[in-house]
């Protein structure tokens, strides 16, 4: 692999990083506008650049969900200017002062959210991150430098060259988006040792991706994604509530992390609830895995095994247990969850309150399906992610997650007694 | 070394966390007082230990500051247990609802402080830092497992030993808090690898031991305390005022990280002013290292090389530089600072603004000693380090610094559309 790419690529981003520090929220947003306006008027060297991509993909016997999340055409390449312009209409976070207090000796020291400065991003084929990633460190005055998937490299080559004109054409540097030519498992490995120009790096793809970089990256890493996530029925559930929630985590868009894969229901309400969600779930083809009492109550459901509730599916596939507490069922979710989104389905109160005090999660929920779990669903608009982990960020990242805060300090001459 | 310690301790420390996760802030406080009076109660035993710890540290030859720092007497001892009452009383942030929404489906998503869970620190041969890290880790709910240095094993056990009785006193697991004993290369190696166990690797010491953890973690690590602190003392600064700062900011305690190592000086006021500032620092023996003009100015003045503008001397010597303008001022702490605490001295408004803007540090001053880096003096209590990265934490770690959030939602059965 060619190690300057990555060193004066480096190099760039953290100087195009200086100059990102200051620039005002209406120079980041014209760029924005731009690069939305420039991606449509060029989409054809898009277009041209992701059919060969096509081809090739296509050549090396690439096919199905994966092909397809390849594909840009005019509609996604619109869909990928439209996010520009919604980013560019939030409240750019940049400057904020969070607190500021005045100390007995007069100090005033005051909590800004500045930049985090050069973040990096290691993706799989999907040439709309390029796009996102870029709008989203733009706007939160980061530089990006983007690593994406060796299928997509001519898309996001020819991306790139449209967001760097839009920057140009803004008197901006080129350089605070970048895209790594590199695509070799080498150049992500280096990435991970960025730590002198990297002040982040975040994955984004499968669980395989992400636990590569946790495990290798000496810069810091922000988790994201994986969800193994529960709905669980108390003996105090309203039965139709409960119903429309477990549908709807599950099969609303069972692909994403936070569908549903385990149900977990009290004995108390298993025998009239259990036949009830298993035909409704039936319904939308969603296959039914139960431990023996789910498996009485539902024949046609398979057998559970252990390794089932560990699974996250992703499919239309749900793992349903029967559980002869809320504190078994907590125990449960401790023991299997990812720590992503977990909800109960309850009229009591009191089990609302433990649950919500005593589940360690990003997202707990009561009386709601845990599809809410996304930036715009937040309120926070476009994300780059959902954070599991518990440092920095945690539940979905929107633009306030892409900063950091430093202490500026106000004296009159002031020194330490 | 002996894996099944730390695989041991581990299950132990998560499970301990479960129970802090809800334990009330009363309890948590009255575990701290009653470690703080059965560390007074039981000292003898502590200065016991230490007492061999001693010995064996003068039989390898250790002396000066080191064996210095590993002395624990009555007054130490005493200073622990203030330490605890203190941190107990400060406000617990645990449970705090930093902000709740309403969305337009009636959904309200509340951001809420809990925990991290398990915290792993892994420090040097100052047993006080089992106490600190003990009661700043369990205020806020969390787990400790601590890895001292092996010169401090047996003064680190018999603490140990006491907190955990003070624990069990109080109907607490003893395992809230767990010393490793294996203070081998390998367990510290082995401690950053436990991502299933821990959740956050703080490192406290000097700069080697931090670069080894930040570069081998796969736990996410926070970066603390080194400091290469600049004063810059502009063409409008008032001389009083800059001479009180810098000599505040070398010699006021020069063995810590917000002490200031260089001193940056416009050229327009050098004539005057460093003269004047040198006579100052000699009088408190600051030995001074200077460039061309400052050794003219003030012929006591040592070369100073390229390496003394990189250097955290952590002693009574400071690298003087003239500066033409306040951007090559700002461009030079860019290169050498370590985003710990740069301040400038101006009396003009503009000026202030662009060096509280451009700089990128965790604490940026005007007008002020860069000394007052500190949870105390900004008013938080007790600090577990200062952060000098930009992810998660970042300057004076108090213990908001120690809870991570998770969001809770209240629903009435909303599922997604």
């Amino acid at each position: 692999m060619n190690h300057n790419e990555l060193e004066t690529k480096g190099q760039r981003a953290k100087e195009a990083a200086v100059f990102l520090r200051t620039v005002s929220s209406g120079a980041k947003d014209e760029v924005l506008q731009k690069a939305a306006e420039m991606l449509i008027d060029k989409q054809e060297a898009i277009v041209r650049a992701n059919g060969k991509d096509l081809e090739e993909a296509r050549k090396n016997g690439i096919k199905g969900a994966f092909l397809e999340r390849l594909v840009l055409d005019e509609k996604r390449i619109a869909g990928m200017a439209e996010g520009l312009r919604e980013v560019a209409a939030l409240h750019d976070p940049v400057g904020e002062v969070l607190s500021m207090i005045k100390r007995p000796n007069g100090l005033m020291i005051g909590k800004q959210r500045v930049p985090i400065g050069v973040i990096g991003i290691i993706y799989e084929s999907r040439p709309n991150v390029t796009v996102d990633a870029f709008g989203l460190c733009l706007k939160t005055g980061n530089a990006s430098l983007l690593r994406g998937g060796k299928e997509a490299i001519r898309s996001n080559q020819a991306i790139r060259q449209i967001l760097q004109e839009a920057l140009v054409a803004c008197d901006f540097p080129a350089e605070a988006v970048q895209v790594v030519e590199d695509t070799s498992r080498e150049s992500a490995r280096a990435m991970m040792r960025m730590n002198q120009y990297l002040d982040l790096l975040i994955p984004r793809g499968g669980a395989g991706l992400i636990r590569t970089v946790v495990e290798n990256s000496s810069v810091p890493v922000i988790e994201t994604g994986v969800g193994n996530c529960h709905v669980y029925v108390d003996s105090y559930a309203d039965i139709d509530k409960a119903i429309a929630i477990t549908v709807n985590a599950k099969t609303q868009r069972p692909g994403v992390c936070n569908a549903a894969e385990s149900l977990l229901v009290h004995k108390d309400i298993a025998e009239t609830f259990i036949p009830e969600v298993c035909k409704a779930l039936a319904e939308k083809q969603v296959e039914i895995r139960g431990d023996e009492t789910v498996q009485k109550l539902y024949p046609e459901a398979v057998p559970a095994t252990e390794e089932d509730w560990a699974t996250e599916y992703l499919d239309l596939i749900l793992a349903v247990k029967t559980v002869g507490s809320l504190d078994e069922a907590i125990r449960h979710i401790s023991k299997f969850g990812t720590g992503h989104s977990e909800s109960i389905v309850t009229e009591n109160y009191t089990n609302a309150r433990a649950f919500l005090n005593r589940i360690d999660a990003a997202a707990v929920y009561v009386n709601a399906s845990t599809r809410f779990t996304d930036g715009y669903e937040f309120g926070f608009g476009a994300e780059i992610g959902i954070s599991t982990q518990k440092l920095h960020a945690r539940g979905p990242m929107g633009l306030n997650e892409l900063t950091t805060t430093k202490y500026i300090i106000y004296g009159d001459g002031q020194v330490r007694e």
